[in-house]
């Protein structure tokens, strides 16, 4: 059912948080794909989420691949850009990973669809979806050489690659704790949890008062840049 | 296509590994539901990457929602065996929970398919598997008291709720890297990086060369309960 009365442009009030049709279409898309499953959800069903008519959804996107790798390619800009400020902000290490790893823990908790829990599903290896697995990848080798270098920094002997991967991991580990705390009532861990742990694996063991306040002056000027 | 003759029994060598019919069609299932993605795969699919016709594998399961429900138990069983066997032998917390995370890593890792990676997907929250929710809920539970044991032992001053989680969150994330292997190249972090992890969070700061001797030694005495 739509809420349009054939061939009438839509009068009714939204349905749908979102500025632009491409946004509302967007939230619909992303509420049936982390609820119902993609492969369980036709345009059809996004069409009468948003309350417009399929030929309507054809105008912004072609495929409902595309509005999912428009949405999977959301979970990672911001960061990305974010990522960037904060490399030019020249910072120490430490310090700006915990920045990082603040941001991002906190965009994951916070976006209104936990997207993250599609990244694992098989659909997200054909070839539509190349651009949304770059980025990330992008990501996660921002994660991996700033967590080098904070490693040489906090003056852990043994600088392993493995152990640069685990900044990346624990982030990410937000999307399955936000997942869970649906049925299990558990409260999520706030980013400051999030940002201490991504250091702690990496060695730093004093207090991490000092990293989070450098954080917070490198967010507050780095994110202007990233909206 | 299947490789048997119609209404003869199966000459042929098996096709999967798996001591007993049972554990061929769950080996052919975990493969497509990984590969493909849960909704994608048929029964039909199933049945002909064992070799055998539809109706011999409704012998062993009813529906294909039976078959993951079976597969995602099996990922959990292990681990909660072992925790099990773990607490019975009453060592201190760190340790034990060193031996849990090395343990619950290391069969992540290894198992012949990422089942993990479907832990999110949103078929799950069905009625039918409720089971498996149940299981992984306890696993949880028995990571979060024993990471709150640990806390005490460390001493560590402020025993959050919320820091009493990441120990479980970091082994799952295990899932999501071995995904990320096969496009990245990275090498996976060795079960012992990812123990170093979880107490790590938890504010052990000194070396975790003793851990890892008193896990491996109540390793050696749990695992035979586990099987």
């Amino acid at each position: 059912m739509t809420t349009t009365g054939a061939g009438r442009p839509r009068l009714t009030t939204r349905k749908r948080p979102g500025a632009t049709a491409r946004e509302e279409i967007l939230d619909a898309a992303a509420e049936l794909f982390t609820t119902r499953g993609v492969t369980s959800t036709s345009t059809r069903m996004i069409a009468d989420a948003v309350g417009v008519r399929q030929a309507s959804l054809y105008h912004h996107f072609a495929t409902k691949d595309d509005m999912l790798a428009a949405l999977l390619v959301g979970t990672v800009d911001a960061t990305l850009a974010c990522a960037q400020a904060l490399r030019d902000a020249a910072a120490d290490a430490p310090s700006t990973l915990y920045a990082l790893v603040w941001f991002d823990a906190d965009q994951l908790m916070t976006s209104r669809w936990n997207l993250g829990a599609l990244y694992l599903v098989p659909e997200l290896r054909s070839a539509r979806f190349e651009q949304f697995r770059t980025r990330r990848s992008d990501l996660m080798a921002l994660y991996a050489s700033l967590s080098r270098d904070a490693l040489v920094d906090i003056g852990t002997l043994v600088v392993s690659e493995e152990l640069t991967h685990l900044p990346f991991r624990i982030v990410e580990s937000v999307i399955s704790a936000r997942s869970d705390a649906e049925s299990t009532r558990h409260s999520l861990a706030t980013p400051d949890t999030i940002a201490d742990a991504a250091v702690r694996v990496l060695g730093w063991t004093g207090s991490t008062a000092s990293l989070r306040d450098t954080a917070t002056t490198l967010l507050a000027a780095a994110r202007p840049v990233s909206r």
